[in-house]
């Protein structure tokens, strides 16, 4: 049993969002990003099978996908198949909380 | 792409934890517990070859387990295997997310 604080992990760059993974094992990766304001996870997909979830955790943005931006504030939570397009963009600082399983 | 607000869907019953079902589908499944103070997720094992992921979203409390409580606050996430003992008990209203993958 492993247990972390996501606060006091959170790292904030200048250049890109800092990508913090937390567990990549078997059944999920489970994966942090901090982003400054402005700063996003561009609108992006995979040829896969695998699933994703994103929480927000801190802050707010949107949600981009490939048609609509959707607002994301702490506690809205994001799931789509990976071959969907989805992205993240930051308003404010932003940590978001990322889950894909099974790992590709 | 769906996106759910989770302190909108929060709901607390007197007798035990709430449980929201957000979604059950092939590589995970996402769930929510709505504790009121002292309810709790008793220490619990399956066995299945499955990992959890436990992220606080609000409220304070202690992951359980075979031996040890660890305090648990909004950014706390326990990750283990679902083999393994684990539970959770609330010392204030508390709202965590749950990820099992795969589902079993």
């Amino acid at each position: 049993m492993d247990v972390y604080s996501l606060p006091e992990r959170a790292r904030y760059q200048k250049d890109r969002p800092y990508l913090d993974i937390v567990h990549d094992h078997h059944a999920f990766r489970i994966l942090v990003f901090n982003f400054e304001p402005g700063q996003e996870l561009p609108v992006h997909q995979h040829p896969a099978e695998s699933e994703v979830a994103i929480m927000v955790l801190k802050g707010e943005g949107v949600f981009t996908g490939a048609e609509e931006e959707i607002q994301a504030r702490p506690g809205s939570l994001l799931i789509c198949k990976v071959s969907e397009p989805h992205g993240v963009r930051a308003t404010t600082r932003m940590q978001v909380l990322v889950t894909i399983a099974p790992p590709f």
